[in-house]
């Protein structure tokens, strides 16, 4: 489909407009997929190619080495009639063992490394485990800002929710808020993303120090969404068994669940593939407020037996094998994946300068002084713009899509994420005419 | 490995005893997968085959149209890398709709077909929402025997559970425990499998129209596991469009989830993908207290954005092209899933003959005075055994493995479940020698 210039023909406000209007949809609560689906609908009637900055799915391939081992599962081990081990593949477990080891200098052993159905699953069977080990814990605390997804999770488990703003608490802030609300004695787990999803911020290694001291302080499980892998661009976190390691709450304290996912890290988000790394010590923690729901007292066995299994019953055979390749491939060093990913940040780089430069400002900007590092998302703002939501459906008339910050439960109401892996650098040109547009039509105050 | 003939040298009793006690696995309440240990440590140990009828798996390969599917999603269409859409793949859900139509003579759009990560998954969901839309109804009452797992679910989710057994309820005497079950008003759902896991009894079409009957008639939705879809034998359902067709709820009541699995019609276990039909008036159907577990009022909506996404995201995209190219072939006429399968019903039929002539008698063992279909599984005792663990427990001196019927909430104790997937005719002499054995050392009284 041959598309129009948009330096050319600038884009039709009132199309713009109606379609908006005709979708039904309303910009102040609508999610991703949602917007989605409206900024299709303009593409297409408009004929035009949006600089695509909504959605966060993988813009890069999925390794061959991940394809060619499910296609040797399939073809040549005739795998896809058999079930799968509900705890996984025995090689997953091993290598996955092997990689927390080689890049998170993490000890533990084959039996609490257990796949999952993307991490998805993993932060869902961990909320449902960690929730119902105390009958006077069953808040989950969010750090936000955070992916809605694992809200949602705890709303089908039926817990309370609480949060705590990455906004107004790093450092110091963050660990002393922390140690006060888990005071209260109501929270079962605290749970986060780092590098966070949609700010981008990253914890430092002192904060998930100071972190890991209150959890275990309070009897608080930690729950760390790893979804983001390595992809602190700012450190080289791909080599095994050399420092530095990617920071995790796993070297901070006694009871934890660590989610890795394949979906970013590995650019394989298709074939719903993670782990689940449960603490050792936790993996054996027994609590009798368990049985009723998994049939065991034993942490490990309820998330297995009375959570995998009732669920998805394993994970399918062909997406672990492609998984034992890539880790394979990542601790023998024949793959530096972040190298892979990299890519993401070196457009992050140039993008945030062309937002910079045409006067938009960066919401959530820096990690205790150091500048945040460029990677899968940014945060920004405009003058004299108050409500995300205003602001992206201005953007709409531009050319250009994202999402507000405020299904992500961030205090910045004014705040928009813009995911840069759908953006092409040949979109560059395109994106820095469309942002110089946008501020002669907008002159910030 | 070169094994022992059973004919030549007997078992060594003594030493499947020590195997069994150093196990430590209690056979009165042993798991298939502890079953599947024992066995596996006996046959290394002792270098004999068993005559494995534990654990019900599919014996037969998964059809080469489902891998070359797959193997094309990951290799040409590159879609490893994407996130599938978390209510199916578009062309999935068209296919699911027709085959129900096909083989089912159901009408439902493909909206209302909703691919999940194995039956395992509809089952967790349906039960999820059933469970949450009157806080009066909080109780699954499931028709026994059935899959320990589903049960696992109900307890997962924090239901109660409550039964009725085939046994001594079919026909009008099912239809009028069932009317007088539901009249206490504790009831959200029924949950049953016909073919039946573990006892291969068959709901006529007559008992399905007054559960659907009395279903209505309450207010409880029905949740269908036709896990071994088309596996009826003595009829054949495997030609698109041409009666007779698959028996089922769906077209006698108003408010259904019926599963579909892939893993037995299919022998497509390992890749876990199967259908949740969901009733088009049930899909729009609304309640305010699904709300708080699932930020919707509507079936539907709860099922996919509440239920799909926080537990997994999604299916894995290679499965659901796997799928589509089945069902496709099952559509056009191509593909005969019945006749492939049917090898379990011959294979059945020989395996109960052997049993019989060798003292052993059926359980359950017809439907409503027409003698049980042969299929995937057959339910058997012993006289003078009136716990199935110790016949199951003896059988193992003779090289033949299977499970009781306790875990399966069966009220029959005596009984023990065969799976005849794993058993190929080549061990068909075998096992006629090991039975003939058995009787000749317990003598029927």
């Amino acid at each position: 489909m041959s598309t129009v210039d948009i330096k050319k023909v600038p884009l039709d406000r009132k199309a713009v407009a109606r379609i908006v209007h005709d979708s039904e949809i309303d910009l102040r609560v609508a999610s991703i997929r949602e917007m989605n689906r409206i900024v299709n609908e303009i593409e297409s009637e408009l004929a035009i190619d949006f600089v695509r900055m909504e959605f966060g799915v993988p813009g890069l391939p999925t390794p061959d080495i991940a394809i060619d081992a499910e296609v040797e599962a399939l073809r040549t081990k005739r795998l896809a009639n058999r079930y799968a081990p509900f705890d996984g593949v025995p090689e997953l477990k091993r290598e996955a063992a092997l990689f927390a080891k080689n890049f998170m200098n993490v000890d533990l052993p084959p039996s609490c490394c257990v796949p999952t159905v993307g991490a998805m699953q993993g932060g869902f069977l961990a909320q449902a485990v960690a929730g119902r080990m105390d009958p006077k814990k069953r808040t989950i605390l969010f750090l936000h800002p955070s992916f809605p997804v694992n809200r949602q999770q705890t709303r089908f488990l039926g817990f309370n929710e609480d949060h705590i703003d990455f906004y107004d608490h790093r450092g110091d802030r963050l660990i002393e808020a922390l140690d006060n609300r888990l005071a209260e004695g109501d929270v079962a787990a605290v749970f986060w993303s780092s590098p966070n999803n949609p700010s981008w911020i990253i914890l430092t290694e002192d904060e998930l120090e100071g972190m890991g001291r209150v959890l275990d302080k309070h009897s608080v499980i930690g729950i760390e969404d790893l979804a983001y892998f390595g992809m602190d661009f700012r450190k080289h976190y791909g080599v095994p068994g050399k420092p530095p390691y990617q920071p995790t709450i796993a070297k901070h304290c006694r009871r934890w669940f660590v989610l890795f996912s394949a979906s970013k890290a590995f650019s394989y988000a298709g074939q719903r593939i993670g782990i689940a790394y449960i603490a050792p010590d936790l993996m054996e923690e027994e609590s009798e407020y368990l049985k009723p729901f998994f049939s065991t007292k034993k942490v490990g066995y309820a998330f297995l037996h009375g959570g995998i299994y009732p669920t998805t019953a394993s994970v399918p055979e062909g997406p672990q094998h492609g998984l034992i390749a890539l880790m394979k491939a990542a601790n023998n060093g024949r793959l530096d994946f972040t190298d892979l990913t990299r890519e993401y940040g070196r457009r992050a780089e140039v993008m945030k300068r062309l937002f910079l430069e045409n006067g938009f400002e960066i919401v959530y900007k820096d990690d205790l002084g150091v500048p945040l590092a460029d990677g899968f998302f940014f945060t920004f703002s405009y003058p004299g713009y108050d409500q995300g939501f205003a602001l992206v459906a201005e953007m709409l008339h531009y050319g250009i899509s994202a999402i507000t910050l405020d299904s992500a439960g961030s205090c910045r109401k004014e705040a928009v994420r813009g995911c840069v892996s759908l953006v092409h650098p040949t979109q560059f040109d395109d994106l820095q005419y469309r942002l110089r547009q946008f501020k002669q039509d907008h002159p910030p105050a």
